[in-house]
């Protein structure tokens, strides 16, 4: 097999995840992803550096679309303003691969390590987003509350995407999340 | 040494809490922690099954002070302000141990390991009182946005609060963050 292999780190995404979910994830082997993937073990670790990590790659690109949205808002908005459309870009990349975001929370929810390490993720965006903010130059803790209540409304919004059989799309799903809150407070 | 030893718990609290501080978490054993408050290490285990929980048993009445604060809230009152109750009410509770929450604050603070546990915890805080505002009869996702919202404010207060050399109480604290995020949303 040649070194260059077309979309490897997607085709052992999609593989790990429908393995995850067949036989549960604590069950896979990366020998397994990497077969059902038609390509090499040498090749899954030049892409992740475990099988916990598929599951997790992703959220440096979250991250990087996050802190960038907040960076480049226009200066005159509010904060919390500036977190609900940074997340509503994030829950736009998070639409065009729906499928593979299910996939992977059924993964997660069935086990609670990986629950965990989700939840930390989450607390580390949060703690990003805040520092975003005060490069802003909007103070604390005015900066902290609005990282950490939009990482808040974030979550339910993306549970409520996860669990939803119909056709509505994240970034609305966030927007309405930040709507309701305003009537809830 | 008698079965029976006169705030045994509260003893080896605070002898792990200094010993953590002096000479940082990974380095204090349990027979350490028992020899520094006049115990044995089979009283220690009476109390607590590793050293890690001692940092980390006080969740327990954390919770339950919250889901009842919820539960008992007055029918009338809107979900959040339930939730800015109930935990100005556990604000209170650690109020009272102050110096305690501040030095395992500086310890948690050290590592990154027992920071993780700490999110873990909040997160599954605002998962039951989540739970608790549904038992109340609020539909989703006013139920969740409410809870993990809080949890999110609550965070805030108490960094400022572990921070704050002045004489500011959190209850306070928590309930300025919360009018704060008012004015922000």
């Amino acid at each position: 097999m040649g070194r260059w292999e077309p979309n490897a780190r997607g085709r052992l995404e999609e593989a790990a995840l429908a393995l995850y979910g067949e036989r549960g994830y604590e069950q896979v082997t990366v020998a397994e992803i990497a077969a059902r993937a038609g390509l090499t073990e040498r090749t899954f670790f030049r892409h992740y550096a475990d099988k916990r990590e598929v599951l997790f790659a992703g959220s440096g690109l979250l991250r990087e679309i996050l802190v960038k949205g907040v960076a480049e808002a226009p200066a005159s908005a509010a904060p919390i303003d500036v977190v609900a459309a940074a997340l509503a870009g994030a829950g736009a990349l998070l639409e065009e691969r729906r499928e593979l975001a299910r996939a992977r929370q059924v993964v997660i929810d069935a086990n609670p390590e990986l629950q965990e390490r989700e939840v930390v993720k989450l607390a580390t965006l949060a703690t990003e987003v805040a520092g975003a903010l005060r490069d802003r130059g909007v103070a604390e803790p005015a900066a902290s509350l609005a990282a950490q209540t939009g990482i808040a409304v974030f979550r339910v919004a993306f549970e409520s995407w996860v669990g939803d059989t119909g056709r509505r799309e994240l970034p609305d799903i966030v927007r309405e999340c930040f709507a309701e809150l305003g009537t809830l407070i």
